[in-house]
């Protein structure tokens, strides 16, 4: 099935423990994409980027049977640029320096050959470009996917609560989780969270998996205890990539192959952590994904008797 | 098979977000044994009280099946006292008030009716009291297991270090196994510590489960989540009963039915949490356990295809 992703674009410089980075290309939608690309074939791209986004990175993005004609270059601005720095526990991050350049009066376009997905994804942005997005599409998709973050909870909790109402599955982490329903058991956050629209919610943990929530029904999916974590940064979009992508690609949407999607999405996030950026992510193959899901496989697996 | 618990029998004082209680028994080895009778049936506990503590508890721990012939009773003295009070988070809590009591300079005495136990759980205590324990054993039991806390890492490692190095199995939390290894990550960090000693590591992460740690094998076990968890005291000593207590009663040391006996004990460190102290696990029922392990299989289970 067709998935359509919109999100940034962007240019990130990470500082870790583990050494620095230049600008290196980065961005919410670029690590679904490239992500979404190992499970769907057809995969369709919405972003801005500026004159300054290098050729080779549109060229990738084409290497993996991405459709980039709903990819923007502005020649006149410059690309969204995130600045950040991890903390020796990786689990928190300073932002030194945000540039929005292009992507801060953007507003989505989107081609007419891309009209007509089952699947989107929504990455974390400007609540209303996500609204917005939803409306200029003729036909509403099959399987819609948002993910956000706790800035949209701080400054614009109105539209942020509006397109929820709109989409099948939300993608949050554990303190936005806490923050968007004002409770601190995650059980009882989930439930307040789907009352407000999705019927499907993904609660994220990092390095401590991430749980499934529909209805009354709850699957925790762990992830990989790895022996080095060198960068965080894009890992959640990963695992949204991965999650969507299985799903495009298997158009089931049973709670059983959700629970396959989300085992897909954490072995993904699993790799984007071994190196800078989308490194990783924009090199794997079908073995070494297999051979992935099958540690979490072992990780996880127990019988009774 | 024969299961001999060595630990604290105790008074807490606890203050949660959800109310306060007057003295309660509690106490690393109340909470393994009581959990352990749901599992085996030759359970036997040596620790200290004093004439303070109440005779209904020590008839209690009977009506459990409990063989107290090692519980002294030192008229003379009082039992240990905790006073805690937990934040908000219920991850982390202060310590008000402790008052060693008869539990400062006692040496544990084996009865010559426990010698021979097969199975022998350290609760958390001073390490050369653990050490000194094993040293009173006739033979070796066939598995040893032991809890510790960052205290004992802080003013008596190298007894610590000595007691690792004779057991089995250590469990531990994460901050605890990062203190223990020096190791940040806690896959590296599981090795350098089973190259102390124990051939297998379980590192809890409180509600986010447990890791099972044995040679290169890693079994990942979730946490149940809960609507409410009113009072966290003594979730990992009911963890370890749980453990050792299915381990006891299948006498089956083999990994597979370590996933099992971890599963086991993430259950009842999940009831334990539902009532102040030891209240919960006091008055369970077969089927109770058994549905809330089936809540486990149903949380953590999928198929890939």
């Amino acid at each position: 099935m067709s998935l359509l992703t919109v999100g940034s674009v962007a240019f990130d410089k990470l500082e870790t423990p583990f050494g620095k980075t230049d600008k290196i290309v980065g961005g919410a939608a670029t690590f679904i994409t490239l992500t979404a690309s190992y499970f769907t074939k057809e995969n369709n791209l919405v972003g801005v980027v500026g004159g300054d986004f290098p050729k080779e990175m549109l060229e990738t993005f084409k290497a993996h049977g991405i459709n980039i004609d709903g990819l923007s270059i502005d020649e006149s601005g410059k690309t969204f640029f995130w600045h950040g720095k991890y903390h020796d526990d990786m689990n928190n991050r300073d932002t030194l320096d945000t540039q929005l350049g292009v992507f801060e009066n953007w507003e989505p376009t989107i081609p007419e050959s891309y009209q007509g997905a089952e699947y989107l994804m929504l990455g974390n942005m400007v609540p209303a470009i996500q609204l917005q997005t939803l409306k200029k599409l003729n036909k509403r998709p099959k399987f819609v996917m948002l993910d956000t973050m706790n800035l949209w909870m701080d400054i614009a909790m109105d539209d942020l609560k509006k397109v929820i109402a709109e989409i099948d599955c939300l993608t949050i982490n554990d303190a936005e989780a806490r923050q968007l329903s004002g409770d601190y058991s995650l059980r009882r956050a989930a439930k307040t969270i789907m009352a407000m629209g999705p019927k499907t919610l993904i609660i994220k943990k990092g390095e401590h998996g991430a749980l499934l929530f529909q209805g009354e029904k709850i699957f925790f999916c762990p992830a990989l205890p790895l022996e080095e974590v060198f960068d965080p940064t894009g890992a959640g979009d990963t695992f949204a990539g991965g999650f969507i992508g299985h799903l495009a690609k298997t158009d089931d949407l049973s709670f059983e192959n959700m629970k396959r999607a989300i085992i897909y999405g954490s072995a993904m996030a699993s790799f984007c952590v071994e190196k800078f950026g989308s490194e990783r992510i924009q090199d794997l193959t079908e073995i070494e994904i297999d051979n992935r899901v099958m540690e979490f496989v072992q990780l996880a697996s127990f019988e009774l008797s």
